[in-house]
């Protein structure tokens, strides 16, 4: 088959990216096609953290080398200029002599951010940019907030009614949404680096947080307990994933932070003030550790602390084809808006259907 | 240009057929094709109540009349048997010798009912049924509802952030929604017969509930007051539109009503019970004036108590991009949910945006 258009290739590149979601974090997801002739011969893309880039699987999936001096690589992300765990990918391109590159978004890691760009150029390669860049910038919002922030790209996920309660009058929230949504809760879990949790709803739903109902790793469980009040066999204490636990200072150094010590959970105490654990430390720590991407869990504190201190970046919600009414849990303890425009503004993108249930995507406005 | 599909055709019906919207209630909404050789030789809807139906404008439409011996004519609803305003279309149609008719869905007027198409058939026009059915009784919906169930199809429309408030802690709600889905409501009013508010909700925000962001006829004015508490300058009152109170039976009798009265508003008392006036009792009250559709435009306590009484055929909840938070005003008053399956379930229809809100109707599963 014969296709032309630079966004259908950019497109497949992005199938491709998406192939190693939750494998390469905190590398970028990144998918490569080669075309020749207006044929595609050539795929790959970053498979494993550590592992060779995109572009490295691509070259080496053409069966006969000869075609890349005719041929257009195209890639998601900008080709990499810097030794890191393999050699640069522009090199690669150059030594190949793969006259046209098309790219979707820079690569704005500092040893990057252009230089591969202008090295292909000044090697008199013909380089296309910013093919579908939104999408591109999108699809490793994660990493390019990881580099440029400093923190982690943090998701809100919520399961709520129409009538935005995350249970009834009486507290039970088992089930709200319907069972094609909760399945896709799993797959957002293990295209998290993390998920965090407040300790009254670990206390209310004794979560385990793992990802169950589909393939793929756990990510990082973190549970912010200020008084350490959970029993030490609750499930996110489970064996089968990582937990870290932040809590107060004065906490950390008690006979319970001992007690998870040895249960293999690491406690860490941060600053409080009055709205709670200092979030900003928190995520600062977990960026120091790779983490890229956090999912926050819940509950309607946790999540409005999250807001409050403008640490979100967007929302995923589920909304249940149902109603509870108004003395319903609402899905956020109070924010302090007085007036409509002192309200947290959103940018919806287009919702689906998870079964009944609407997802709907929505990113805050800073 | 040359079709064949039946349901292009009768999508050509809906369109027609929705130029009468606001102008043909008590009567459907109908549109009619006629098609010869695969092009559309003729066209026409209900124009307005009591004029002459779909059929008639359609067949008169047509230039030469002796193709209509060799047409096909497609119409959303079946063809009247009876003589009511006008003589029965199912005459007019075997008169002109139309050998085949195609029909959205069935009139459910007990006057009709399958007669039309039993008359047509009896005559050796082949009929053709159910072409895009479930899209035809959606058209048609609260006509249908009022002459099999007797009572209006009730609308509950709301405006709310996404976390399901109606207004601030402090009670503000100017505005949570954007112009374009204001703009909106002001189409969804003059395509009603009439809309309902409970006289907390003109206390508050001194509603005029006429049309005047696009052109249309204003819908009946319906307040449900049992104290008859507001002042008589109040804008619901105001003379562009009729105004139809509701009171207790005792209140319906006071001073205040009498002076109502005076300024031409009509009065009428009904029973109550603990939850308040007797809904159904008004809806029969209206349908028995003709309205078969009744947009609820709240507030909250309104809303549900139309909920609780099971009296809401579907939702149309414009959400705004922002969070007011927990302290915010919800949506609805208490539902009596204490557990998830109590809930007041719903269907989403497919969610559409009007500027930055998004559009979502969801019918009351009953």
């Amino acid at each position: 088959m014969h296709h032309e258009s630079h966004e259908w290739y950019m497109n497949r590149c992005f199938e491709l990216a998406l192939q190693g979601s939750g494998m390469v974090s905190p590398n970028p997801m990144v998918g490569s096609v080669i075309v020749h002739n207006g044929e595609i011969v050539g795929e790959g893309y970053h498979e494993r953290f550590g592992g060779p880039h995109a572009e490295v699987h691509a070259i080496a999936s053409v069966g006969n080398a000869e075609v890349l001096q005719n041929s257009t690589l195209y890639v998601n992300l900008e080709p990499c200029s810097h030794f890191g765990k393999t050699p640069p990918c522009a090199d690669l391109i150059l030594a190949k002599r793969i006259p046209r590159v098309v790219i979707g978004c820079r690569d704005p890691h500092e040893k990057v951010a252009g230089k591969g760009i202008e090295r292909l150029t000044a090697a008199g390669v013909q380089v296309t940019e910013g093919v579908l860049m939104p999408e591109a910038l999108k699809l490793n919002e994660a990493f390019i907030k990881s580099c440029t922030v400093g923190l982690p790209f943090v998701t809100l996920k919520l399961a709520q009614t129409l009538d935005g309660k995350i249970a009834t009058a009486g507290g039970a929230s088992r089930w709200i949404t319907g069972e094609e949504s909760r399945t896709q809760v799993h797959r957002l879990r293990c295209n998290c680096d993390a998920v965090v949790v407040g300790e009254a709803t670990v206390q209310a739903d004794d979560s385990e947080l793992t990802v169950r109902h589909c393939a793929g790793r756990n990510p990082l469980r973190v549970l912010l307990d200020r008084r350490l009040s959970l029993f030490a066999d609750a499930r996110i204490f489970s064996t089968e994933a990582a937990t870290l636990v932040f809590t107060t200072r004065a906490s950390s150094c008690s006979v319970k932070a001992e007690q998870l010590r040895k249960r293999g959970v690491e406690v860490i105490g941060v600053d409080e003030d009055a709205t709670g654990l200092d979030l900003k430390r928190i995520l600062q720590e977990l960026h120091r550790r790779g983490i890229i991407s956090l999912l926050v869990e819940g509950g309607s504190r946790l999540s409005a602390s999250f807001l409050g201190a403008a640490l979100v970046d967007k929302l995923l919600v589920f909304i249940a084809p149902r109603l509870f009414g108004g003395d319903g849990l609402s899905a956020f303890a109070p924010l302090g808006v007085e007036l409509p425009d002192q309200a947290v503004q959103l940018r919806f993108q287009p919702p689906v259907f998870f079964g009944r249930d609407l997802l709907l995507e929505a990113y805050v406005v800073s």
